[in-house]
């Protein structure tokens, strides 16, 4: 397929619209460089990194990819303001900023010549990321796995809205794993997609093969918010999970749980496979996750279902 | 556009597959017969109506419309079993049941040639309708309006799972409002689509206008799902939304929620229009809907952008 014409494609110097989320515990420099490698954009999740290893994830980037690469920095976390330091210092062309507002970092970012795209939940959030300059916004729907918005905003509403209320383009986020949903978000404005969990279990990603297993093995359904009240996070129902919600149900307060949940709970699931004590960060997309590829597989695939949704339409 | 071939217009014997999701308080007779005029399929809501109301009901559309109409039954009602009774004494050609069992009903219905399709918020669920003998499943994403399944699942990941799941065709509901997510929805599995609070939203619906203007005003996000403890309900937080949430997050028991919710709570909001103290029933599509057309003009955009969603793809 010929994207040569596609504003994202155009924005970050790449060959194919899709973007690999920068998730926590999973993508380093090795998924990222692997996404890039095979057209896309792979951006390094630093939200798990200190900021020596950050450098050093950047510096393994630069040696595994000629090709445009990026880091995604949620912004509110404990080191927001200081991987945003080391991006600059280490001349990093795109960052995709998360979870905190953009108002601060984005200036400093553009005079530096980066490219600065903004994950947002609602269109109203789209439109402050435009007027803080962004140069393209993520529409990321309540599917998604992690951080999630309070509303509950889903893909399928929100996209079309965030589309129309801006003028940069739109990369879409939240259920998406194969051509068919990428082609969905095409038409409903979309000018790129991101997929996260679905990069999550690949071959590549470092998250723990358990992990992975239990993406391919879970359906949408157990994929849930829970932590509402101080943070929703959407991962995987297990026993720390019930538990946590058991208590909460039982109007523990919400310091206990905290206490509860702890440091470390997502590092725990993601990246040792603790899958009954851990958070397994994930999706609602884990429903149509039902094999771990490697990225290059997932790539072709990925547009050769994009190519074959929009023949099935015009042979309808 | 020509869909003779349309598996789920073929079905019903109707032109386009579009289908008129039967609610409480705003699809009677007239908003029902307004849509199968218009070339879709229309639903009685017989969820706020006692038989002899919907009897009522069934004659005045049979007047009202010589194409075909349906009627949407929620097995779990009060008045399930008795709504199926008038159904089959009234010859009534095509049943949507929803909320409840399909094991019980759909037999009997069948045996009288009645078309049965079930609602249905997963794969699992999908099969078991496919199994009982059912004509098609509407696969409803926890988008929409109403009552809502636990889990959670969206529009966007749900709708493929049940498509690969069944061979009975399926209708996309939750999260549709214009042509665009029609064909989003039609890439993702669809054969037809049901849309219920957007037509809640015309002028031919009995919704009272406040009703109908709450919808226009609120944004996607102003749809949450409340009373998840007990049976969870997407509908518009207002004064009494807000107001039962407090007491719940305070610990307060399910049965004094209950009584607060008490009865009559959606016939307050969304047909006698007290949008502060009522319960105003409503899907997250509400984040689409800018204004209260009559069901032709909405029809008529509907297939336009579903027609034009396929051209632009065709032009990239």
């Amino acid at each position: 397929m010929d994207f040569s014409q596609n504003e994202i494609c155009r924005l970050f110097g790449i060959q194919f619209p899709v973007v690999q989320g920068g998730m926590v515990w999973a993508s380093g420099w090795r998924l990222a460089s692997a996404v890039s490698n095979a057209g896309g954009l792979g951006l390094l999740g630093s939200g798990s990194m200190k900021p020596e290893l950050l450098e050093e994830h950047i510096d393994k980037t630069v040696v595994a990819t000629s090709r445009p690469f990026g880091v995604n920095i949620p912004l509110a976390g404990t080191y927001g303001a200081a991987h945003v330091d080391v991006c600059l210092q280490k001349k990093v062309k795109i960052v995709f900023t998360a979870a905190g507002s953009p108002k601060i970092h984005t200036p400093r970012l553009k005079e530096a010549g980066v490219t600065v795209v903004h994950v947002v939940p609602n269109a109203l959030l789209a439109k402050k990321a435009e007027a803080c300059g962004c140069d393209a916004v993520v529409a990321e729907g309540t599917e998604a796995g992690g951080h999630n918005g309070r509303e509950g905003l889903t893909s399928l509403v929100m996209w079309p809205s965030v589309a129309d209320a801006v003028s940069i383009p739109m990369i879409a986020a939240g259920g998406i794993g194969d051509g068919r949903a990428m082609r969905a978000a095409f038409i409903l404005g979309a000018k790129g997609v991101q997929l996260g969990t679905r990069f999550a279990a690949t071959v590549e990603s470092t998250a723990h093969l358990k992990y992975k297993e239990a993406c391919v093995q879970a359906d949408g359904g157990q994929a849930r918010i829970y932590n509402l009240q101080h943070m929703p996070i959407r991962s995987l129902m297990n026993d720390y999970v019930k538990e946590f919600c058991s208590l909460e149900a039982a109007g523990t307060p919400v310091e206990e749980l905290q206490r509860l949940r702890g440091k470390g709970r997502s590092q725990k699931g993601v990246f040792e496979g603790d899958v009954n004590q851990g958070e397994l960060v994930a999706g609602q997309i884990c429903e149509r996750i039902k094999d771990i590829p490697t990225v290059q597989e997932l790539m072709t695939r990925l547009l050769d279902g994009f190519e074959r949704a929009a023949v099935s339409i015009s042979a309808r």
